[in-house]
């Protein structure tokens, strides 16, 4: 016997109690009491979020929410600075090209980020950027980018900052109103512990008004749309019920908690996983001096071993699905997620099924490690 | 006490076996055993579409797909005919016209249908038409489209024909590729008796063709890197897991059923409820000689009476779901749906709350008459 978990930087494990909410009898979305779900969520969304401003939920990936975050704010032509060090931050770059904006593109290398003095340079030299996107979490890399940093950029200027927080925001501290943020961009299936299918985007006020200017097409991501829907506590295409459903009771479970503590919760999680990985002489993708997500880590393979084959072995003799590298870094690194649904017996499982998985791949080290440094740092840190 | 019964024309009732199979534990998408999944689904999606070609899933509504309809094949001012009768066939002429198409309309009165013959007159006096785009089955108004007529014009042309099956593929007569339909959209939450959160898109070669050519923007909703990843068993982005785990349950007991035996029995089941309503003098809102759709039926609501009422007092004080009118519609009819998970059992379960709603809101008829007729005709053609 086997037991399967779930421990990739999404698609997250989602707990019992949600899953059995999920497998209710469907309602239908034009009735009070649907509408009350909506409501609720946008109230508890906004909390997670830290704004006053609208937070929409989508039916789409986060990849939706992203196309919305081009296509709502900018026209043919609009002048935009995407900063990124990693496949997703790029996406943003591949997403302007595709509806015809003028895309300037800021990279550092995969495990670094970009600082935002950096950025700041750009933008000053380029004084017609409408708007500036970027990640928090570079879910490709492990990598955590210095939001607060950017958002001075576009602070008292007439330029938006639009974020994708989608493996961050619920994880990790984000203040979207106190830190300046115009746009940013949230996934169903990471600290939100439901399935993929929903994608949450907040919107500034700033933001909103540009939307009246923007002249790129839209109409199932037309977000000023759904920010009226969401006023009459509906959205404006049938939306994903039973995602929504459990969104209402993960959200109730994350109010519970706090957001605070649901974020020391990830931090210190995060903080063992690295020091226990360290211990084995794992290397983290994340260069030094460069600060790792704190809801997933990307560890390099050590030099000689086959690095496509560790998620293969992980998953399918061991039970536990991490992720592997992607595109250039296939091969390369293997990633663990920690978020949403993971408390301190995660660490355990997935540092027991890596270090029998390294055994077979002919990784060197001392058995047994990484498992004694993780549980000597639970046991220090113990606030679950 | 008082069951719930969800009897509208989408969302419907999802059969328990599949609330169950959707509340397992979540699999990651990037794995051979979700391969299995996607490659399963797509062989029996097609079974239904009747096609050789490939039949995407998307994770959005039915409104994201007939947005994909229009960006894939078109460019900035491409020349389309939208031919419609109701709500959601005006739809593609919205789309159309949010991304720069020039778009004409074939209107008839809601409650009508538009004939083949007028749709050739207008395709043959506007030579550069490149697409036309129409409704099955007009969810607004319970009115069934002569697909297979509208197929005739564009067959032998360069243009194509797109077409919204939302409330009818899997429950009515459709042969996509004996018809000659280019392009066909289906949504899960209707005789697929799964949850709202996918929708389907079926794209003949002819319409492929067009693809490469095809201008507009599109990234999320971008059909041939879809097609491309369906060859891989695979989906562009992180697809809604659940709802896919549910469909694959959905798709076997569909094609146990076979997809003849369901579409016999949403005709008998239609024609049962029209009669029923019938004989209490009730009205339905597809005029006398238009073919009415076999998934839904609107029914007017009888002169002097508040039809606003009517949805909210069947659900709250006899349990039973169906829908109002919508825009102009409003009050003025209610539509009961018939699609997906139901059998005998439903057309009893609605019209008996439907009589007792009627009486409430002053509706002079015969207590138990359309139950009487119902049971009368279920007897004489009982096939279920």
């Amino acid at each position: 016997m086997i037991k399967k978990f779930l421990n990739s930087p999404g698609p997250t494990a989602v707990p019992p109690e949600i899953l059995s909410d999920m497998a209710q009898p469907l309602i239908h979305h034009r009735t009070p009491k649907f509408s009350d779900i909506i409501k609720e969520n946008h109230a508890m969304l906004k909390n997670i979020f830290m704004t006053q401003n609208p937070v929409i939920t989508l039916t789409s990936s986060g990849t939706g929410a992203m196309e919305a975050s081009i296509s709502n704010f900018l026209s043919r032509g609009s002048k935009i600075l995407v900063i990124s060090a990693g496949k997703f931050g790029e996406r943003f770059g591949e997403i302007g090209r595709a509806y015809g904006a003028d895309v300037i593109e800021l990279k550092a290398p995969y495990g670094k980020d970009v600082k935002a003095g950096e950025a700041a340079e750009v933008f000053r030299n380029n004084p017609l950027i409408e708007a500036v996107y970027t990640e928090y979490s570079e879910s490709s890399t492990g990598v955590a980018f210095d939001i607060k940093g950017f958002a001075e950029l576009t602070h008292n200027t007439e330029a938006i900052l639009v974020v994708d927080g989608i493996t961050a925001i619920g994880a990790m501290e984000f203040k979207m109103d106190d830190w300046g943020v115009d746009v940013a961009i949230a996934g169903s299936q990471k600290s939100f512990m439901i399935p993929p299918g929903l994608s949450f985007i907040g919107v500034s006020e700033k933001a909103s008004k540009k939307m009246d200017k923007a002249g790129m097409p839209r109409f199932y991501f037309d977000l000023k749309k759904e920010i009226k829907s969401l006023e009459n506590s509906t959205t404006a295409w049938t939306p994903a019920i039973t995602l929504i459903m459990g969104l209402n009771r993960a959200l109730k479970m994350m109010g519970k908690e706090g957001i605070e503590n649901i974020i020391r919760r990830h931090h210190i999680i995060a903080e063992i996983i690295r020091s226990s990985l360290k211990s084995i002489g794992l290397e983290l993708q994340a260069a030094p001096g460069v600060r790792p997500s704190d809801t997933l880590t990307a560890v390099k393979v050590p030099a000689g071993l086959d690095g496509i084959k560790i998620p293969g072995i992980m998953r399918d003799r061991y039970g536990v699905t991490i992720a592997g590298g992607q595109d250039t870094l296939r091969g390369k690194i293997f990633r663990l997620g920690h978020l949403g649904y993971v408390d301190k017996s995660d660490i355990l499982i997935v540092l027991q099924a890596l270090e029998l998985t390294l055994k077979d791949v002919g990784y060197k080290f001392e058995p047994g490690k990484s498992i004694f440094t993780a549980q000597k740092m639970i046991m220090e840190n113990y606030i679950f």
